[in-house]
């Protein structure tokens, strides 16, 4: 092993954070530790009264931080070739939008005792949806009057996004809208409390969180003008000056170790901190992503990343959720797209209807495998929670058709799975339409983990193997390997992203071949998809022929049943 | 009492054979009996081969006959005013297309030894649909050459009728065809046996079977003619001539009762045996159907029955099953109406999907009722066993759209009781428009005595009160009605049809009425439900706005939930 370097990747979660002591050399994971948040219901702080709040404690982040790198560090103990003075660096990914209010100083509004119960003082975390009407407002105005903002996020602007949210606690909150004295995304707090930041100016904003959920562009000069943003309310105009003026793209640190964590954590003060990042844009880095390579992380819902070089003219894609330039890696476009629920439609399925567990999970997999391709009949729409790429609309609503009197709960269990298929395919169909070039699906999650039929029924519609990433926790590997390319080659870690990626990411042996027989079945299957996808999300000039929909699903289920009687 | 005679109806299930012994008084029900098939599964004799053959052993309706007929004499015994020698008729309904083949002496040809072990000599019940490519040659030949024969039945022939399984054993099993002398509708057979027939050509065909099920009609001589029987098969057209010339409405008698068989029922010899009827249509009897009534008979599927003075002209109905003067009472149009899937439908998710059994659909039940309409903001086709009526199609297949991550098993339960009321509404909307008078509605069956939440959503979707006929055993009491009027008001019976019904039928004092407020939610599902229903099952010049339909869904039940709020 020639080198003897080591950093620190920490994954911020829904539930619980992660943090993961890498060999530089390999990316092999020598320490990891676990904090679940202790707060609110599984770390999630909810309102009786108000269905769509999702809220995180500040306090929990600041625990799980010492927790959890305590604890990584403690079982890197031992490890061949570890000491902790050969940690050059740490890297923090989180979940995102997820901004929060903090002071003067930086220090989140929350851990002032005076705010305690007040929940807008909290951190707003990325699935709280109570800013649906603000959303719909910054969406209409900047139609109207700067649809140049749009453009790189797909066309409409989210409830799960930065302003939204912030101007949700403008009107619903203003004692703490006015406390604040500015805003933080949690993948930018994270790095500015480990470098020790005492002030809320100087905290380092990360290119990512700024271009997919602030409409950051330095196309238009960073945020949004002061105009646009006092067509919202003038109150967000003046926060603006609060808030920066320039986001920067990974690679570069966001500070350096503290002497007060560095006495905690019993590390090497002054070490680089990377640039903090989303999780879905470190866990595609962790995967190895690269241009022509697609990275899909499947879990409760999907992200799809990928990236084009900044020299090439990538369009704005319609639909596609965000295109940053250096929102994944300095000198590439990030591209990231996403299915709004893939495992949440199984979770519905499984326990929501037929109230089973894990164990119904295992059956109904089991039984599911056993269908051919066609066999079941059933067609599905994978919109229980509404559709994020390419229609962007999250009121659409979920649909199964062709069922009949023996339709059973597994055959529906394969059709949802099919259906989020489907829709991954819609996805790069339409990337390759506008000149992304897709030649790799690279898949991490638990669902790419554990789920082969799922693999492999997405290797057949896809049309292309399914590749799995080496290691199970790519968005805190990507941010190791973030902190070993901010710490640089002289400090044991790279010069650039391309050998850190090659030196620390691998894939599984394990992969999915799609198998021509049951893609053939599916390029018939996906055209039907694709009628009523495009009939009932609204896309102008579809044509679909309904008529014949129901027909031609029993005539490929009669041929696959005859086939399999051959 | 002023009367003091009685009937005995009969009516011959899927499974059971039930007598009843009925006051013509009053219609009141004094003895009643039933006897479950010995044979198959549960009376059905299955082919493992062959999965969509049903037959019925002809011996098990001999032994039914004379056990049901017994047990119920033997509960009437002692009550008041009963004796055997007040018996004025008996009366028989069967399931239909259920034929069978008979040799010269009328009897089954499966009660002789010689066929024993072909399932081809027994029974054919209604729902074996082994014939399914006879009935889509039958279709598609008498559309090019016969299209009058295909105006009165809805325009398609199903293979659960005559001349499709009839065909088919000529193709299939040609010695059966061979060695039988002529076949009969078991709603003849029975009648035939009573009267102890003992030549085929003797035994009394009644309309309702021929006009329903085997394309008899007086405007055209009868049953088809030979030459294009000759284009289907020209042994069939040689049958033809062992089959009969004349059908019968109900009101004549079929026969009168045998000695044998009135010696072992301790009845009088010579009471008038009525003509044989479907089921269906003697239960619109027990049920009062009248001009200005629909009865719907709501079990498993739903037969939908009208009558329309003869004297009339009632124009062809596109996609009513049939329409025959006199099949359901003398001097009218018999107007018949079905869905292919109703609680079976309810089955299929409780028992299929869901796994559970009667607790459960008592429990999905309760907690459907305490659901507002449209609050779910579900909405689904009932195809799951195609479309009987309107579309006339068994080739459609089912759809639920609508669900959320949240959707529970409860929502779905509605949703699909939702979905059959919205298709019962388009056969009534149908009939209407084709000038066929629906003031009441009249239901029975087993859903109809015990489903209250099935009821309450029938009387809010269709915007007419539900009545409940007051027998459980309207088929039977209809078919004692039918032999009191055979009978006659000289015997003790009567002499018309009207003051039978009168005296002997009632409603339960029970009835549900629809409530504005859920009528007038569901009058704007019912318009979706249309758009689906015209653009899935290919209804010319349907127009649907699917581009909407999500959202509309969603934006009822958006006031659904805000309307309970308040």
């Amino acid at each position: 092993m020639s080198r003897t370097a080591f950093t620190i990747g920490i994954d911020y979660g829904t539930n619980s954070v992660r943090a993961v002591v890498v060999d530089c050399a390999d990316g092999r994971e020598i320490g990891t530790h676990v904090f679940a948040y202790p707060s609110g219901d599984q770390g999630v702080l909810l309102d009786p009264k108000q269905p769509h709040l999702a809220r995180q404690n500040p306090a929990d982040y600041i625990d799980g931080l010492r927790a959890s790198v305590t604890g990584a560090l403690g079982a890197a103990e031992g490890q061949a070739g570890f000491s902790r003075d050969r940690v050059v660096g740490i890297g923090v990914d989180t979940t995102g939008s997820t901004p929060l209010p903090v002071d003067a100083q930086g220090r989140a509004l929350a851990m002032d005792p005076k705010w305690k119960n007040n929940l807008a003082a909290y951190a707003w975390l990325w699935k709280d949806h109570t800013s649906a009407s603000e959303a719909a407002a910054i969406t209409s105005t900047a139609a109207a009057h700067a649809p140049e903002y749009l453009a790189p996020i797909g066309g409409t602007y989210s409830s799960e996004w930065w302003w939204s949210k912030i101007w949700h606690c403008l009107k619903t909150a203003p004692d703490v809208f006015d406390a604040a004295a500015s805003w933080v995304e949690l993948a930018d707090y994270v790095p500015a409390v480990l470098s020790g930041v005492t002030d809320a100016r100087a905290i380092v904003r990360c290119v990512c969180a700024a271009g997919h959920k602030a409409m950051y562009s330095e196309t238009w000069g960073g945020l949004p003008s002061k105009a646009f943003l006092t067509r919202l309310d003038p109150k967000l105009a003046a926060l603006r000056d609060r808030l920066y003026d320039k986001a920067w793209p990974p690679g570069r640190p966001a500070g350096q170790l503290s002497d007060e964590w560095a006495r905690a954590f019993g590390l090497k003060p002054g070490i680089a901190i990377a640039m903090g990042g989303f999780d879905a844009h470190y866990g595609a880095v962790g995967s190895g992503v690269q241009t022509g390579t697609l990275v899909k992380i499947i879990g409760t819902s999907t992200c799809d990343c990928a990236v084009a070089p900044a020299t090439d003219r990538i369009a704005d894609i319609p639909g596609i959720c965000g295109i940053v330039n250096g929102s994944i890696m300095p000198g590439y476009f990030g591209i990231e797209a996403g299915q709004s629920a893939v495992g949440d439609i199984l979770k519905w399925w499984v326990e929501g209807i037929c109230e089973g567990s894990d164990a119904l999970h295992a059956q109904l997999s089991t039984e599911a495998k056993q269908l051919a391709p066609g066999e079941s009949g059933l067609i599905a729409l994978d919109w229980n929670n509404g559709n994020r790429t390419i229609l962007v609309d999250p009121r659409l609503t979920g649909l199964i058709l062709g069922q009949t009197l023996h339709t059973t709960r597994a055959e529906i269990y394969r059709a949802l799975i099919e259906a989020t298929a489907y829709g991954a395919r819609a996805i790069i169909e339409r990337m390759r339409e506008y000149g992304v070039p897709i030649e790799r699906v690279v898949c991490c999650g638990g669902i790419a983990e554990k789920n082969d039929l799922f693999m492999q029924i997405y290797a057949d519609v896809i049309g292309q193997p399914m590749l799995i990433a080496g290691s199970p926790q790519t968005p805190a590997l990507g941010a190791a390997i973030a902190a070993a390319v901010t710490a640089g080659e002289a400090a044991g870690g790279y010069a650039n992203w391309q050998t850190a990626q090659e030196r620390m990411t691998r894939l599984k042996t394990k992969r999915f071949e799609p198998r021509p027989d049951a893609r053939a079945v599916y390029d018939r299957l996906y055209a039907i998809y694709r009628e009523l996808h495009d009939a009932f999300g609204g896309v102008t000039g579809a044509r679909p022929d309904l008529a014949s929909v129901m027909k031609r699903l029993l005539s490929i289920k009669e041929r696959a049943v005859s086939a399999l009687a051959c």
